[in-house]
C-alpha cells in the first residue's frame, strides 16, 4: 500500500515535492488546504504522515506550525532540507521569446527579479500561488505566458521547464519536519526538538542553556518567541544534537525541566539531509 | 515639509498603516516593490526613513530584512508593534448579503477561515496580495464582492469595512523597525539590537549569553540562523534591554566581540508599544 502523507497546498507545490523526496515519487501525496488539515489528518489516521515547512532561509520559522506541534500529540519522525528551485513554465512549444506575461506569488516574482529583468516587453503580473499559477497557464491554454514554479508543477499540469533556477539567490532551502503517530528510533546523526517556556527568573535562558553547555551537548538552533500579551514570558524552540534517549540528553533534558515552566518533547530523528530537486 | 516614509507593498498594505501610525497621518509614505529599494531609498536620501517588517507573531522573522540591516551601514531608529487587523471591505452601499465572492491573499482568507465559514453560498478567492484584493474590487466597481484588507486599504481605495476584525486569531502582530541613516540616544525603555556570528568552538553561544547573565542584562529575543552551507556556523539576532551607549551596556558589547567571528550592533532605540488600527 503507498504510504498516505499529507501536505499543505496545491499540488505542485514544493510541499508536495518534499514529501515526494522523502517517500519517493511512488507516495500517496494528498493536498490539503490548512496546515491544520494536515495535523488533523495525521491524528485521525487519514494519513501516516504530514510534510511540514518549519523553516526557511529568507524568511524563518513558521511559528504557526510550531503551535500545532506544540498542541497536537503528534511527533517528528524526520526531516528533509529542500532547495527552493524556481523555474520558468511554459506549455510544451512555447519558447522564451513567445513568452508575453509571466505568473506566480509575490514572493517567487521577488526572488527572481535580475531574471525578469533580463526580459524584454513581458508583463510580469502577481499570482496567489506559484502551483497555481501553473495550473492556469496549463488549463487556460496561454501559449503566450509563463510561470514560475517548481519541478513538481510542471510534471503536475503538462507544463515544461524552458529555463531552471532562475532566481537570484541559490541559497533558499525549506526546512520541513516528517511528523507521524509514534516517536520512531532515530538512525545515524539523530537530533531532538524541543518547545519549552522559561520560569520568570532573572537570567532564566542562560540556565536553561547550561544544562547542554555542561554536558558538550552541542545546539543546532534557538528561536525565543515572546508571548504576546505576557511581557517577560517567552517560548523557546531548541533543537539540540543527539537522541532524548541516550544518557546525557536524558539527563540534560530531565535537569531542563527543573528550570522551565512548560516543556514539550517533540521527538528524536534522523538529521534530512539537503535534497536538490 | 512632510517626512518621507518608505515601505514595501501596494498602497493600503500593514506597512503603510505603520509608517502612518508612527509619524502620523501626514507623512509622504512612498510605496515601493521590494524590501531592498526600502533600504536604498534610505541610504540615497530619497526618504528619511524606511519602515521594515521584522518579526510577525504568527509567521516569524524575516531573514531577508535580517540580512539587508547587516549589509547596509543604515541603524534602527524605532519600532512600532502593529496589530494585524483583518477586515471586510467592500463598495459603499454593498451589503453583507450581497457579497458573493471575497477575495485576499491565501494567508490572510486562511486567518479568517471562521468567518469566511459563516458565509453561505460565496465563493472564496486567492489573490496575489490583501491591498491588491482591495484596489480591484474599487477599480471594477465590483458591488457583488468583498476584499479582506486593512483600514488603511479602506481609506486608500474608497471602500467601507462592513465588518472589521474578523481574523481567527487576535494575538496577531507584527513588529516593524524604523531604520534611518543616522544613530538616535534612545528615550524611555531603551533596547539594543545585534548579529553576530560566534566562533567554532564547544559552548560559543553559552559563553556569549554569559555576557549578559553576568551583568543582570535582560535578553528580549535571541534566534540563530544557520548558515547554509558552513555546518557549525551560525548567526544570532539578539535584543537587550538597555541603551548601548550606557555603562553596563557598554561593558557587554565590548565583552561580547572577544566571543565573536563578526558582529553588528543595529542601534538602540525606544521600545515600541503596541499599536491597535
Amino acid at each position: 500500500m503507498k504510504t498516505k502523507v499529507s501536505y499543505q497546498g496545491e499540488p505542485g507545490a514544493f510541499s508536495e515535492q518534499a514529501a515526494k523526496s522523502y517517500f519517493g515519487r511512488g507516495c500517496a501525496a494528498i493536498a490539503r488546504e490548512s496546515f491544520r488539515d494536515i495535523f488533523e489528518d495525521v491524528l485521525k489516521k487519514r494519513s501516516a504522515h504530514a510534510m511540514v515547512p518549519i523553516e526557511n532561509s529568507l524568511h524563518g520559522s513558521v511559528h504557526q506550525n510550531y503551535d500545532l506541534l506544540w498542541k497536537y500529540n503528534l511527533f517528528i519522525v524526520g526531516e528533509v532540507k529542500l532547495r527552493i528551485k524556481m523555474n520558468l513554465l511554459t506549455l510544451p512549444g512555447t519558447k522564451l521569446k513567445d513568452v508575453r506575461a509571466v505568473y506566480s506569488h509575490p514572493q517567487a516574482l521577488g526572488q527572481c527579479e535580475k531574471f525578469l529583468h533580463t526580459l524584454k516587453g513581458v508583463s510580469v503580473n502577481p499570482f496567489y500561488d506559484t502551483a497555481g499559477a501553473a495550473k492556469m497557464i496549463a488549463a487556460e491554454r496561454r501559449a503566450d505566458a509563463a510561470a514560475i514554479a517548481s519541478s513538481q508543477a510542471a510534471s503536475d499540469y503538462g507544463l515544461v521547464i524552458i529555463r531552471p533556477g532562475i532566481e537570484n539567490d541559490h541559497r533558499n532551502y525549506t526546512r520541513f519536519l516528517v511528523i507521524g503517530r509514534r516517536q520512531l528510533r532515530p538512525g545515524k546523526n539523530p537530533k531532538t526538538s524541543l518547545i519549552f517556556a522559561t520560569k520568570n527568573i532573572p537570567g532564566a535562558l542562560f540556565k536553561c542553556l547550561s544544562v547542554f553547555a555542561l554536558r558538550n551537548i552541542n545546539l543546532l538552533k534557538i528561536e525565543s518567541r515572546p508571548l504576546v500579551g505576557s511581557p517577560w514570558e517567552y517560548l523557546f524552540y531548541v533543537d539540540i544534537e543527539g537522541d532524548a534517549k541516550k544518557s546525557d540528553c536524558l539527563n540534560a533534558l530531565s535537569h531542563l525541566q527543573e528550570l522551565t515552566s512548560s516543556y514539550k518533547n517533540l521527538g528524536s530523528y534522523e538529521t534530512g539531509v539537503i535534497v536538490e530537486p
